[in-house]
């Protein structure tokens, strides 16, 4: 797909990735991606990301289950995010939460 | 607050900061942050990202008016992305969709 040669893998090649429950459309987590971890994301319909700790492609949910099944991915006007929708086999999150954003910093009155 | 101190400011001391409506749930962008666009974020309730391309601070819909009200701001379970839940007072992305992500790269039946 030509869409893709044109996408800005910088900042060590790595783009980030947003994940968003295609159902409830809560956002959990952002992870990173270089070339090859969004090439798997795309041919296996899971997400693949590239985890900037162990250096390494870290494909989502291998050990623990909690997969991420790919609904739909979109790429950003500036062509250096990729927002995933997908179906969530588990929390996202490592410590157990659905999602990572659980601390809330503020909240302010409608 | 304690926990702001914490926040990973690496990757020339900038994370990444999701910009979700409050309402429809939609992603609208992502922009960088550095300590001092969330800190003119949490004093304003209105979004100031880090311009990378300008290496300034970005008072996003300053020129436009299309700016992002804030309404909740969340920190993840690492400390280094921000979710910001917003009223957008217009388009979000710059070429006037409402949100960056309009480039569907691939759908998959569910």
């Amino acid at each position: 797909m030509d869409e893709l040669k044109t996408i800005s893998f910088h900042h060590q090649e790595l783009i980030p990735a947003i994940v968003q429950d295609v159902n409830t459309k809560q956002v959990l987590m952002l992870a990173w991606m270089n070339a090859e971890a969004l090439a798997l994301t795309r041919r296996h319909k899971e997400a693949y990301f590239w985890s900037r700790s162990r250096q390494t492609i870290w494909h989502k949910g291998e050990s623990s289950g909690n997969k991420l099944l790919i609904r739909e991915i979109y790429l950003d006007c500036d062509k250096d995010t990729i927002l995933l929708l997908v179906k969530a086999m588990g929390p996202a999150c490592h410590t157990g939460h659905i999602s990572c954003f659980y601390r809330n910093l503020e909240k302010n009155d409608v």
